[in-house]
């Protein structure tokens, strides 16, 4: 058979282990496949640095001429970020080029318009690392559960967060501290807004949103909020009250309309996502038949996102060789997007209060006159000065909003120190607006 | 379009399950698919019973009809066992319809062949549900980690026997009581051996290692020991050194060769699967470049099984739409099998023995003699009678079942009371033979 010929745009960290790996596999890909895979054409920045690829590798420093080069039959786009990647990946596609693509944020803002010209050229576009890692999550959901109806996702689908709250969890440390320490380690970018302000994150979400419920989600269509403003204290509460703290990305169908957002959350100790440590991503799945599903495993990192991609590259190149492609993704349903206003969840309020007669009543009152119940309170102080915890039952997150701020202005509330929302268990129509 | 037409072997739990989702989903998935998805003959053994199948369905029990009916495209066998299963299944692939079934034991019995047939016949062969239910496991394995080298499949792999040592281990109970509860509650068979000797599991244990490892596993040349020997005293124990006893389905490649294995295990407490409970499954996976994946969810049941089946169904009637069938399973590497004789795991060994002078001296001995090294060593007991815990390092199965005959002999041992395997962390060539 003739060779697969594959150019490859990038080649850093997940670049250099997916040549690796298509060498040291090279016997057991080309079974697989029905024809050898070799790396011909590589675009990369600086082309004096050695990158001990192969001596007959063209190596360039003109992605473009790699993504449309005659001589590669598939492209694999680790470039990164909207552009160029934007531009290369639609010049492949336009090209009749399969691509496979570990770029989280292109997916993520033009989605839309890939699918779209992937499908007109009837050609692949793959993009299993893009989200969580290594771990399969879009095969699954494109396929597995295609004929199920899923219902809820969620997802610890960065890293870095993830070991930043795992620390500060175990070790009772704050935030900046624990963030510090991580940059020193390696573990976290020195400008590190991408993950800790939920960006990477809510790409991410958008991506599982779209091919859960087949609808476009544009990525600024989710709601964000990151890490920064989780305390040590917040942390502790929600041990106390039998909770995690994790930044989860939720994707839901609500009557007929998708939520998604991203932002950290009370999760209680038994669900399985709370057990989840470190580095490691997961992701947990509700579907009508299935029932509760989890995938879990090393979402970042050169071999495990390089795992994925070649996986990607595997699927597209058995296609190439029987003159086929895999279904596009579908988006027959594009359902409009519901903004988190009309969303209802629990939430957990910390206030600093005077710990005075008639206080916890008022603050009872505010909240009631919200539509907003309470579901549990903990109150903790001295010398009349006291931390009030108070879990809502499920509401609107524009009631609830409405509460803080007729808190902030409450007599004897010296200030709403954190509001956090807290996943629970879901129950049929739980997260309906209509049970308000 | 025209409508894809499915033909449906057996119509008890999961297949009135199908027929539902099929029915439930129809808008969606005939958008996924591109065209209608119709059952149009069922086959049962009793056609008088009401199903609530659409009026135009043709009921017959005549199943080879139905297997090879001109008007039918697909087939959808879950009659279940051997036969006449795996003659209807024949019949279908030369008949150049695509199967979808969720028969673990027929596809861990006749896979080769069936495999040859369905590659002859250039058409798909799907089983995602014969493995861990709603699980995606099968087409992960399959396709995401195609790229990757599997070296572990660590799985719960069966519901009943996962629920019985889970109330074991929560309620200290012992084996007959908790199963003749479970019997009496409908999660255990009246005939409960297929669950509790393991046979379940190591179908599909054997499954999983021929896709894992592109090798034929024939199920008989898995290791299999159940769960009836298992008592209150070894969860005990197993809690105090820190384990929990799973029944675990194992597949491994060790120097080139395959080991499959299903028995009741000593798996540490923070193992990703130690807190896999009820009737949940879970499939752990080790590979190369990904490192460490776990999928966890419903391994049985109507609606679960039902989920994986449409979404077999929905991606052969994919490929019949656009004239094509995926990749057959490959089995280019086919391995040798290796005995579990010349495995080497670690081991928990429960003796019964005199509290008396030079006991566990001569004890040691026994051990060293066969090359069996000890780890840990925990003894209790009063007035001349103890129970004596030992756990080895990695020894080779044939190394510690010499040992266990010889203290059978030992002056001072009363009677080996458990032997059961440790599920270590494994390290490069930690499995292998040549580090005895």
């Amino acid at each position: 058979m003739d060779p697969i010929r594959i150019g490859l745009l990038g080649c850093g960290t997940v670049g250099s282990s997916t040549v690796r790996l298509l060498a040291a596999q090279a016997d057991d890909l080309a079974a697989r496949v029905g024809a050898p895979l070799r790396v011909t054409r590589v675009a990369v920045r600086d082309t004096t640095r050695d990158r001990g690829l192969p001596d007959d590798v063209v190596l360039t420093d003109d992605a473009m001429s790699v993504a449309t080069a005659a001589d590669v039959d598939l492209v694999v786009e680790l470039v990164g970020g909207l552009d160029p990647a934007g531009a290369l990946v639609e010049a492949a596609l336009a090209a009749h080029k399969p691509v496979v693509t570990a770029n989280k944020a292109l997916v993520a803002d033009r989605g839309a318009k890939l699918h779209a010209a992937a499908d007109a050229a009837g050609v692949d576009l793959f993009y299993e690392a893009a989200v969580a890692g290594a771990i399969p999550i879009v095969r699954p959901l494109r396929a597995s559960l295609a004929g199920d109806r899923v219902s809820r996702v969620v997802g610890i689908l960065n890293g870095t967060t993830n070991y930043i709250l795992t620390r500060m969890t175990d070790e009772g440390a704050d935030f900046d501290a624990v963030l510090a320490d991580a940059q020193a380690l390696g573990y976290a970018e020195a400008d590190p807004s991408a993950d800790v302000d939920g960006h990477d994150a809510a790409a991410k979400a958008a991506i599982l949103a779209g091919i859960a419920f087949d609808t476009d989600v544009p990525d600024d269509a989710v709601f964000r909020e990151g890490i920064r403003g989780v305390t040590a204290t917040d942390i502790e509460v929600a041990r106390r009250l039998g909770y995690v703290v994790k930044l989860l990305g939720i994707a839901q169908e609500v009557d007929g309309e998708v939520a998604v957002r991203v932002h950290p959350t009370f999760l209680p100790l038994d669900h399985p996502l709370a057990s989840v440590d470190g580095s490691f991503n997961a992701v947990y799945v509700e579907a009508d038949a299935a029932g509760e599903l989890m995938f879990q495993g090393r979402g970042a990192g050169g071999d495990p996102t390089a795992s994925a991609v070649v996986g990607d590259i595997v699927e597209a190149a058995r296609h190439l060789v029987r003159g086929t492609a895999g279904p596009g993704v579908s988006r027959h349903r594009n359902l409009p997007v519901r903004p988190i206003e009309r969303l209802r969840t629990q939430y957990y309020v910390l206030l600093d209060v005077d710990d005075a007669p008639g206080v916890l009543a008022r603050i009872a009152d505010t909240f009631g006159e919200h539509g907003v119940s309470i579901a549990q309170v903990l109150q903790e102080g001295d010398a009349g000065h006291a931390q009030l915890v108070l879990v809502t039952h499920r509401a609107l997150e524009a009631d609830l909003r409405a509460t803080v701020d007729a808190l902030d202005a409450t007599p004897g509330v010296r200030a709403v120190s954190s509001v956090m929302r807290v996943e629970s268990e879901t129950s049929p129509g739980g997260d309906s607006e209509a049970r308000r």
